[in-house]
């Protein structure tokens, strides 16, 4: 029987960081200082509980990753980061006091000191924060990798919650004049690049006033089996869970094509009141936090949401946009054999690629759920002016994507991976979750898409990775790069394909054998059969 | 208890037909003439089995109902129908002459003679003949009142099918010239008025190409048992249940607005080819017969289908279109005090309209059985090209209509109903079905829609009556008129509202008390309250 690998995970450094009171190197340098050397107590800019200052614009430590602040103490010796007062100090210090400092500011509890600038309405960048603006800029929100409410995720993403609004303003310049890098692939520059001075300013006054409400520890993988077994909410509490949705009436509400021309959903402002505007804030709740909804939570059998697969919650081109799938259905379906309604496309959506069969309930949620009609009005909402019936409505799907002349390689997709991809969804494919909360999607194992999600096929995902990995577009991967690290990605096991006859051979035929379906075929990274190993059938063996 | 009124049918007078051989009067008319008095025998010109003359362009009298030619010959002493060679022997005929030979005719089993001129392909007149032409001229199909292949629905509209091509078209054009009249409520009047005399032709060689397939008896009331418990079809047996559709691909499929300024959805014509085509069939089929498809009946529990509140099959602006109905949902609805998906807004149809709880199932069809993926799949359709979420496209639901200055009457409405309604809904309110299919709806009893349909609100049934009945256009009844009509039916039991509590007292309290909404109030026609004495209600005191 196959083992289902799994790696030690750097991103969880921060779960070794010793408790306070044994880190007396790193206390002293933080509240003291080295006179000898000429190094100040940090407290004396960060202030005594590290949780930065206003008034000077310096940085709120506590609670951060203790790998982000070691690389931040590194990016000031070599000048990533251009700061005359950080850098002497920096180059003073020695690796074991790097690391010491780091530590104990991580393992500080920090708390919130609310600090915007009179006249700023902090309400005012909730929009950006949170959602971005990828229909017109290709931005996604601060969120998406900051965690909700930027409470921060592993060593590459740093809290935002609480920071000083003197500090995140100055720091989102530097990256707009290029006098900070270092950061994970560049992502910063990318996203700075697309605001203005003044929305970032917007932004930095969000985040400088929500409260800290996480400790900066995460874990990955599973959603907490507590999560999965709420009671229903009431269709009243409907909301996005978790993550604070202002009431936003002056954004304005335009409806014409997209900068790109495509079509354009109506804005999260234009959502109406009453009981249907309700109703379609619950499917967006359920949308963006499936795994741990209340309502579709006991129907996802792994760690995915709906906006894994559909960004921008469902709003964005080119990546299976909800108002084009409202426009297309009901269709003909060659994968199901029959006459698809939205509601049995979704239903299948939960079966697939979020594994229901793995789920509390063992099953998608019934076709007359709240869960569905939530769905459902979300995505009827999203097509408002969307000319029904039409299928080849632009930006539907995926875009499709060519084969490179060579082919593919999964093991050169191997090196794509880890440059490109474990810094998000981990070495081992895992993703992250923060504050139970999915952040970056698993990619393979037991909390994945199984073998009969769309995403399993080579030429699918290679075209969702091409045309929209790594976020925020700093940098793209070639055609030859997406393909290699989609069958890389591909090439590890999943669960179970729930159509399983007990027969792999049978399955593989029956449901399988399509030109970049690797079902039933040798992994090229390990020789076992895909699909004959599966983490599922692991633990079941494990368990005998 | 008040007992449920069933009068005696004059619309059934045909089942009373003696026999063949006992008619010795009208045969020998029929066969032989009465030579001294200078009458020829009617075989002489309508062929001895009765089937009428292509040469000569005389009308088929075999299986025509007796009383309908009873008039006919009436019509030709008085010259309501203006033909030289009738009128004198017409005139000679005595009453009881005039009774035996129409009995002796409407007892003959009639034959099928084709007879269309060459060149004319009888396929072509086919859309105006089974839909008429509703959204430019206001134009039913012929098959509407003629019944399932004009195979003729009661003493008011007789047989079409096998009828000479001649004599329909002579027919048709006498019409259009005025020189034929005396039909029920003038309607055929207001139907030729808007053919063109190409039309007319083609629509005759339809019907008389048409084989007989009915012997011309018809019952009223509750679609047979028989037809209740079919197997299920397979889908690709998706088709117009007892209704011919031929192949139109011929007929433009333009996509400009009505003649009305209303959506136009796609002509039959522009429906696809593959499984998703057959189950847009399947849901048209399902939208007709709703009561007898072997898919819905099972849901029905009563003799009501989809088109009798959706004219045209759901086409028709300001008659509830399904197009409009697509575009419009989900929604948040008072009535059920939640948000509806078009799914949950069938199955009410299904729980009111087609008073499911007294069908062989109980309840409406499941949110993904095959008749709503079929319904919704039609619904879909019939929208392609309507913008998703215009809840105000113009021509949605009914028009509305005010409340007359002097109020309304119910006792006005039964002089109302018994002169413009009664032809084909029947003096007892049960409508009428031919060959086992409903051709007028009931309007009361047990088979009507139920106490919680949206139709039992008089101000809704009078919007509908005032602007679609009686069909055709012949004549239009005034608002006061509607709602007076409207009164009377609805002062009429019908079957019991589901969401009774067992209490009629707490059920109009709860469900009803609506300003036009009678449920629970003393009928104005014999002051018994209404609600009270449901035929079910009725039939279980009788059966203790």
């Amino acid at each position: 029987m196959i083992q289902f690998k799994r790696l030690a995970l750097p991103l969880l450094i921060c779960c070794s960081t010793p408790a306070v009171a044994e880190d007396t190197v790193g206390q002293r340098l933080a509240s003291q200082g080295d006179t000898a050397r000429g190094i100040p107590a940090c407290a004396s800019c960060h202030e005594p509980d590290g949780g930065g200052s206003e008034p000077i614009g310096s940085a709120r430590l506590a609670g951060q990753n203790s790998v982000y602040l070691q690389r931040q103490i590194e990016h000031f010796r070599s000048g990533r980061r251009d700061n005359p007062i950080m850098t002497p100090w920096a180059n003073q210090l020695t690796a074991s006091e790097i690391v010491a400092v780091s530590d104990y500011y991580a393992g500080l509890r920090p708390a919130t000191h609310a600090s915007v600038p009179k006249g700023v309405d902090p309400r005012t960048g909730a929009e950006l924060a949170l959602f971005g603006d990828w229909q017109d800029r290709g931005l996604p929100g601060c969120v998406q990798c900051h965690g909700p409410n930027g409470s921060g995720v592993g060593e590459g993403f740093p809290a935002l919650a609480g920071q000083p609004y003197a500090y995140l303003r100055n720091q989102l310049t530097a990256w707009m004049q290029d006098r900070r890098s270092g950061d994970p692939l560049g992502l910063m520059k990318g996203v700075a690049s697309r605001l203005t001075k003044d929305e970032a300013s917007l932004v930095a006054a969000y985040f400088a006033a929500m409260p800290i409400t996480s400790g900066g520890l995460e874990k990955s993988g599973t959603p907490s089996d507590s999560a999965k077994h709420l009671p229903a909410a009431s269709p009243t509490s409907a909301g996005l869970h978790s993550e604070t949705i202002p009431e936003l009436a002056d954004i304005p509400a335009g409806r014409a094509p997209t900068s790109q021309g495509y079509f354009r959903p109506p804005a999260r402002s234009e959502r109406p009141d009453g009981p249907f505007g309700e109703m379609v804030a619950l499917g967006e709740a359920i949308f963006r936090q499936t795994d741990t909804h209340p309502d579709s939570a006991p129907h996802v059998g792994n760690g995915q949401t709906c906006r894994n697969c559909h960004l921008d919650a469902g709003r964005l081109a080119n990546v299976s946009p909800m108002w084009a799938a409202w426009v297309s259905y009901p269709a003909y379906r060659g994968k199901s054999h029959r006459v698809d309604t939205l509601t049995s496309r979704i239903q299948g959506c939960f079966t697939y690629s979020m594994n229901a069969q793995d789920s509390a309930t063992g099953e998608p949620p019934d076709a007359d759920s709240r869960t569905i009609v939530a769905l459902l009005s979300y995505s009827y909402w999203l097509a408002t002016g969307a000319p029904t019936g039409d299928r080849g409505i632009p930006g539907r799907g995926y875009p499709d994507i060519e084969e490179p002349a060579g082919g593919y390689d999964a093991r050169r997709g191997e090196d794509v991976y880890q440059a490109n991809c474990a810094i998000c969804h981990g070495e081992d494919g895992a993703g992250a979750r923060k504050d139970g909360i999915s952040v970056f999607p698993p990619l393979w194992g037991p909390n994945s898409y199984n073998w009969g999600a769309g995403m399993h096929v080579i030429d699918t995902a290679a075209a969702f990775i091409r045309h929209m990995m790594p976020l925020g577009g700093s940098i793209a991967l070639s055609d030859q790069d997406a393909w290699d690290v989609s069958a890389f990605i591909n090439s590890h096991e999943r669960p179970q394909d729930p159509r399983f006859t007990g027969d792999l051979d049978e399955t593989a035929e029956r449901f399988h054998g399509g030109r970049y379906d690797l079902y039933g075929t040798p992994s090229a990274l390990d020789g076992h059969r895909l699909g004959a190993g599966t983490p599922a059938a692991t633990a079941k063996a494990e368990g005998n």
